[in-house]
């Protein structure tokens, strides 16, 4: 197997596939056009910028595509990059499969589907798991390798799994805690709410929106599908099994201008949106502490409004 | 035909039938229950209070119900109210039917019928006629015949279909003012845009919110709705054309915060927020105006920010 | 032991010592006056009106006392009350302990108790450790016996450490859950985070905010209390051990318009605030559908935006 | 007559006279200071680069000036752009009124003036008429030359009148459909809505903002001249009449967070509002479209929140 | 002289006249009207119930009448009012001019205009002290009568001109502390800074908005006036020195949502919205303190974010 | 004495000493990576870059440190900036001094200091006077050389003593002019208010948050130092005085988003908050205005919501 950008030290020369994640073409400030180039491996993405590229490179070096990059490890305020001395797109007969070039998820495709299989068994009110195992079945090869996300959080190959999974079981321990509780519903809920980040985004790989991901949304765009499932299995789309199933989804945003169009109004659907985005929130946080020296702050973090976050001194105690 | 409760001055013996809007149980000072009744007819609205009420009185003036009022007209700080001496239930062979004491539109079922028929010939796109064609017939009779709101604005026999037809005269108008814009997907939208509110609602009388409307909204409602006619007619609900028709109905609220889980992202979505805000806007600044002494302020208009309007002291024109 | 208050059915005669909880003196229509009390007794808080109150009365009925309740068991929209027909102070020979007249945790003090010294013991910092054991010993009494606010959540007997414990358990299945979380750290500010209402408020019974509560907070109270514990200790209070412990208090409200004087930036700071947030969500929607009929939606809760929650037809599993 | 910037295609050499709209002086990485050109013609607005720009080329091309450009025409991320080869101002044998470069409404003045003075003769109150009447004598020259805005929209030679003729057709259209709304004062208030423009901008090319504008706004600049005519004419500024239509213009942004000192308080100026906001924001949206491929997503619209706008893959009908 | 209202301890039988400052007409419980009195003297307000009220005595008891008001002092939770027992309006004969009844600021109007006069004298900008000059003849009879506001503060006989008198000293000072304040544009924007108010209210007894002030708003209404004085003097309303006085006053809100349709963009403009914030605010919490027991918190000041003030054990040092 | 940056014209060939007060490591748009320095002497602050930075150059050139700067002086869109020829750091006997080369307020320590002394006497309340005296005594030296602030206002040598004076002298004009102030309480708050700041902040050369400032701000941090100042003296820390005299500082942001933990509750803490917003104001307008021509408008100033202000034609009288 191929070494990882990764592994490279700052300053080692690189010769590498990679795949390309985005391809940003700008003016430079001699007028001449450059692309801004993300890569990535399973190991990580990192930045590099081909300066002076002409039309033809331009078009070639699309997002999505395998290619071979030769350079020098680069540091720049802390982010690493990759000076380019040559970049070629990958023959036929070499490494050429875009799925193999990018981050997965810290476990398997089969432990994560034996994990939400539990769950699944679990739901103990029948027409919601008939909806979950029947929807599990429907959206099969996307659920277990799209991302949660374009850029934020869980923005990797299997990475929608993942975060389902992280939630289903913080989810167990709170419906052990709390009495009155319905797990079922709790984990049908956790299980569908992010589903339609299947049909709103393009895929793992070069994550795109799509043109019914804009204008829908991946709420409304499931939404419509968990209806969909229920005629097929001869449920009545009003009877309440159904309405607090889809209030579930419909609500997991917590807030009106997150984009939920109703406001959770459950007590499960209250509780599914704080495990959302307490997960969200902790592999934010982690992210940005990962990339953070001991005794230093981050640096600022969009999507908790641009707060830094400090690594301290010591770390855990079984580090 | 019986005599209007607006037909009674101020000071006058009433002695007439009205349904029950509302009945609203409350405590006396003195520990007692009354009950806080709005009654209707077709020339309006008008309060009343029924003191030392007894439980089976209670049970029995439910909203919904018509009932013989006997009392006095009066008046209280400008808005109107009965005094009651008598109040009971319309017998059997009475005037009976609840839809006959409400406010009704202006212009009859079949005037509002034949001019939203032009509308939908006027789309030449088939698909979104074919899904307007269809669900009209399918929505046919609480079309026709919901309120648009439960109080704020257009809450009368047919006002959702007035308030429909409203929007649409105004589209015209814009479609004809400015190149570009696709009328056919405007009438479209305008038609579909709160039929949701036949869902979400529970009818013309005695309004209230469903559980399905409390924990979906009309919005998510009637979306399902129209994928489900997508379906019944053959068109994908990935196609453009499906998902531009989606995507008017959900974005007309124009803003997260008031309900749409994806802001307009269209010429015509935007442009069909702004109509149904300005038709919205117009009813409820005419409703409060009607009530208001020339030279005067309105009462404070609780769907417009709590502001209040002045009726100047000469009017229109054609007064 | 005395039958409580809700024991009694609607209707019921009853005579019955409980204590005052709040007792708001306004004027009636007629000009005189009267109290507005709210009773308690173990199984809960339930209103009356006593009318026509002489002023020696309204000096002797003040909150905290205990008294002898006859009357009738009422209800009105929904919500308990009293009808009351005599009161007067408990004697010196009669239930007279305020305290045995509040509601209280569902676990008892011993429970509680050792509970959370199991978390202390977790702690393996030896600062962290030494300081939270300093400090609950010094505040023992009141840690274990205040409520956890006035009215919103945990307003109980022991409720303080109640929400402790809480939150305590989920800290535990995150940090199970996330690598490269510092239990100890979440434990040690988990245990204080609350401590400060100890001086912010006067006690379980009748309880109100302190001078000092409404000048400063219990934030800024209990964080002078830590440092003066390092001191007392011999750890520097700019030390880092220190600074990370005070920062988990000081930003556990999560934004500073909820009080925080900085926002978290820690990772344990943050899910501290979102297990706080958790609980006391869970806890106050709990509340309001246990006076929810099934199938109905609760009265607005004050505390979490005046939303309404729905009760379900049908219960969890294990009902 | 001379080929426009438009009529060229990506790649062609150009050489033409356009007029300096902008100029700021910039400094680039290698320290040299460089000018940041946007050029106009009828066709539109487009920029350029000038790089290692001496003090005197600075002091020479400022914005209002004819200069030929030649170069090539480039394109950047779907934005034209020139790239320059040589620059210099027109001599005074060449083409050299700036005005003449400046894009122009889609109708011509005379066209805009005739149909403007239509609706001022449908104002039957004689005070409006005569008000509006002495405005549009003294600002003629002014108001059928000024753009509408700086930048957002309508900002081309006789945009000012253009905006304000398609709402003067909205307001018509409004009128004849809701009864009781003035026209006269709808078409008053639209005709001096925004005439404070003209105090408030230099003028159709290179347009700034006046001292004037900066300090007091085209609101309070436009009110007082409103009540300098009314003097002129004899009516008292505290006559209804007078109120009124200064209540059209000074509320015609309808949110004091916009800058009307109060919101509106007549149906009419309700009216005005809406109607100018949807004016304006038709004009921007399509102003974004027509740089956008069909299929794809506009570029973020500054004056609409960076909200991006989808141009369908079909086009209205009579495309 | 007449003993005054707070001259009669609680619980002592009055017998005075007051001026009727506030008379508003409710509906009891016993559903017969009473009006809810707010009765006037120099020594402040009280209120009083009316109960059933007969609409002759509705008619007679206006706003503004000076009234001989007989019945019992009495305290409720705090606040004075006063037990009716009997009610008439005052003869020909008795105690009879309204403004007699109404609290006045702390110094004569005398004081008051030989202090401003003092201000205006520093005026050195001729143009600034001219239009001042001007102005304050024209308006000299309600300048020196009018309140500053209709309730929340300053609303006493003379407020106006009191609370312009307080600026100018806070503004002397910072003058005096800071070099390259402009002084005179200073202390010509504080005396015209809320003029307007004596065009927006009806007058010091029973205050109320007129039509222009609630339309246009005394920002707008004193504006337009200085450019008539402007016009009168032969200064050109463009000249800096208009431009720059305007702006003083029509910034002086600070932010667009409290009605300035500029935000200041001088940095005397700045000071001036600062200093009017101070002292009102000054006022607000003096005026909520002197109704406050030591030691305690007073009620909320709806004009401050409805916050409580805490009013000390201890006094100033030369209590 | 050394010439000071500010006393060269544009265009001189510069060689002095000065302090590097940041030093922001770039890359730059050929892939070198270059130093954008901000240097200062007592005369103000100056940017330059230098290009093509080796590690070792970036290793040397570190902020806090004086350098020799060789180069020219040039102006780039009204902002001053240095052409750098060469750079090196100051030999030891040579000027070396960091605290030499900064900014200083415009009056000395000893002025400062004995002003600050005559407030500290007018304390008359003991326990006040005591605190402020030892705690005057424990932060002498940083209290009388750190800044107030890092970059926005006062961010000079001895700032945060020259800050405190002007509010002092405000905090008398206030004292002198309202009755019941008291004048003590807010002489006592007004020294103290920022005294924190001398934890949250490195020092005046190179200012920096420090981790506990960062971790909990200046109004903790003092906080707990005001407390253990009176066990210190033997003043309970929840005896009135103490309590009043925190409040002061820890509600002096006034806004709890502004980092306040509560809003001020007391008069003398509402005037401090108000007072010190001022100071800030007017420092942060003048200092835009002194880089403004005169008739024009300034820059942004970014802590006042970018606004920009202007400097008029005409200066104050005595300039």
């Amino acid at each position: 197997m191929q070494r990882k950008i990764y592994d490279y030290a700052d300053g080692d020369e690189v010769n590498l596939f990679m795949v390309i994640k985005d391809a940003d073409v700008r003016v430079a400030k001699n007028g001449n056009k450059y692309i801004a180039f993300t890569f990535s491996d399973p190991s990580g993405a990192i930045t590099a910028k081909y300066w002076d590229a002409h039309p033809d490179e331009i078009a070639r070096f699309q997002p999505g595509r395998v290619v071979l990059v030769t350079g020098k490890r680069d540091v720049y305020q802390g982010k690493p990059q990759i000076k380019l001395r040559h970049l070629r797109l990958a023959n036929t007969n070499e490494p050429n499969d875009p799925a193999a070039f990018i981050p997965a998820a810290p476990c398997s495709q089969e432990q994560l589907e034996e994990e939400i299989n539990q769950y699944v068994k679990a739901i103990t009110n029948a027409n919601w798991r008939q909806i979950v195992e029947f929807m599990l079945r429907q959206f099969h090869d996307t659920f277990y390798t799209y991302p949660a996300a374009k850029t934020n959080h869980h923005a990797f190959l299997g990475g929608l799994a993942y975060h389902t999974v992280s939630i289903l079981r913080l989810a167990r321990a709170v419906g052990e805690q709390y009495q009155d509780v319905r797990c079922d519903l709790l984990y049908a809920g956790a299980i569908l709410h992010d589903l339609g980040k299947t049909i709103e985004l393009t895929g793992p790989v070069a994550t795109q929106y799509t043109v019914a991901g804009n204008l829908l949304g991946h709420i409304v765009l499931i939404d419509e599908r968990i209806v969909e499932t229920c005629a097929a299995l001869g449920i009545d789309q009003y009877d309440e099994d159904a309405l607090l199933l889809r209030h579930m989804i419909i609500a997991h945003h917590g807030l009106l201008e997150y984009g939920s169009p109703e406001r959770p109004a459950l007590l499960e659907a209250e509780i599914l949106h704080h495990l959302d985005d307490l997960d969200a929130t902790i592999q934010m946080v982690k992210g940005a502490l990962s990339q953070t020296e001991r005794g230093q702050f981050s640096s600022r973090v969009f999507g908790l409004d641009n707060r830094r976050f400090y690594r301290s001194q010591q770390g855990s105690n079984d580090d």
